[in-house]
């Protein structure tokens, strides 16, 4: 590759990145009556019957000039990446604040002190969907989700996102492992919650970057996540309460800068 | 009444206001397996069959020698107040920390500065069971609860509120404007939430009592209760975020105080 491609392989990748594709009818017709949404290209499977909402899809992309292309169903699937789901329906939409793990380091020495929220099997898609609104609403710069471990980012999670999902600033990674890894190696303080810690969420102002693991809904943060973590902080609760659910606990993180 | 039916009777109706019912097989079991519960009595439909989970209920209450009654169908409807989904069986549990408006409010000169939800239309039980644990878990004097607009505490707020409903600081009212002009008439300051309060939640530091109030989720507040609100409180939100869940709205009231 000499170095123009590998210039414009890099651009084609960091926009390839930030191209979320949904689908099923209600989620793709919702998101291309957004006008706020970058819809890119409207997909169809060629076995979908015209008229009733495909014609309300393909007139809401004429609309907007939306680019429509049709597709063998098995080629639908293969973009949809759920051809259980799709309903012969995908839709590419550009989400401006997504990224790779890379580009966000690579943009890192540029950036203010971070608040970071890494995911490690959130498995739960209205967790998930509400994790994102409410870190996408509050202080939080860049939401670590990946693939293996996490709900897909789906129709439940752009629901239960409230639509948020797609202007969340998600940094795409392989695994929550590596990528904490990445962040600590750039002197990101690595957080834990945890409900024995004596250390309190808000007592805890970090003047360096700061990364807060949230774990599983049932199992906590895996143990090779755990490994990585230089602090423990807890959440003071009340009436023997043991635990708080993970979203409401991205809540907190994602408000207690601001608040403390 | 002589003075001491009058007594009786207050004590009798302050017992039963604690007294929740809940139904459903499993819902039951694991409440009659948790030893943290003070469970008052099981009853049984007449028609359920003997053996399988019926024979583990029974089994589970001889332990703890919680007394067993037997009911006809019909009268077991009555109890639950579900029958549809009661499957022939519920426990009366014994919530120390519930009570009447009335007592609450007979209460309240010896109580320190309250920090009150007032519910004015949840009806999502999945919100209703995370405010509830978010409010047990943070700080949050009463919760006010009115069977009227609000979702019923059943099965999927108990699962939702992930078993911590029997905790809750729950205030019985019959309706929330009679509640909050009840509170207002007692000094409380009445706060609601509005997205466009130039104030906001965590500049807000009340010197006094103070209720929240938190509309539906769809509707937001009702006229009525808004009428009554003397301030207006914002949560900023940033990436064009219009609104967080409701009880990431609530569980940021709930913490909001210790932070601040």
């Amino acid at each position: 590759m000499n170095q123009q491609d590998s210039g414009s392989y890099k651009a084609k990748k960091a926009f390839y990145d930030r191209v979320l594709t949904v689908y099923g009818r209600k989620p793709v017709l919702e998101a291309l009556r957004d006008t706020h949404l970058q819809c890119h290209t409207l997909h169809l499977a060629s076995s979908n019957r015209s008229g009733g909402i495909i014609a309300e899809l393909t007139a809401a992309a004429a609309e907007r000039e939306i680019p429509i292309r049709e597709h063998s169903r098995e080629a639908l699937s293969r973009i949809s990446k759920n051809g259980k789901q799709d309903q012969g329906v995908a839709l590419d939409i550009l989400c401006p604040a997504f990224r790779s793990l890379q580009t966000y380091l690579d943009q890192l020495s540029a950036l203010p002190r971070q608040r970071v929220l890494a995911l490690d099997g959130i498995s739960n898609p209205q967790n998930l969907g509400m994790i994102l609104r409410s870190a996408s609403a509050g202080n939080i710069d860049a939401v670590l989700w990946s693939r293996r471990g996490n709900a897909a980012l789906g129709p439940l999670v752009i629901k239960a996102s409230a639509g948020t999902l797609y202007r969340a600033p998600l940094v795409l990674c392989d695994s929550q492992v590596g990528a904490l890894e990445a962040l600590s190696g750039r002197g990101f303080e690595i957080c834990s919650l945890e409900a024995q810690a004596s250390r309190t969420l808000f007592d805890y102002h970090p003047s360096g970057h700061a990364a807060f693991v949230l774990g599983n809904e049932t199992d906590g943060v895996s143990s090779a996540v755990s490994a990585l973590a230089d602090t423990a902080l807890s959440i003071p609760m009340n009436n023997g309460v043991e635990s708080l659910n993970v979203a409401v606990t991205a809540s907190l993180i994602a408000y207690a800068d601001s608040i403390g």
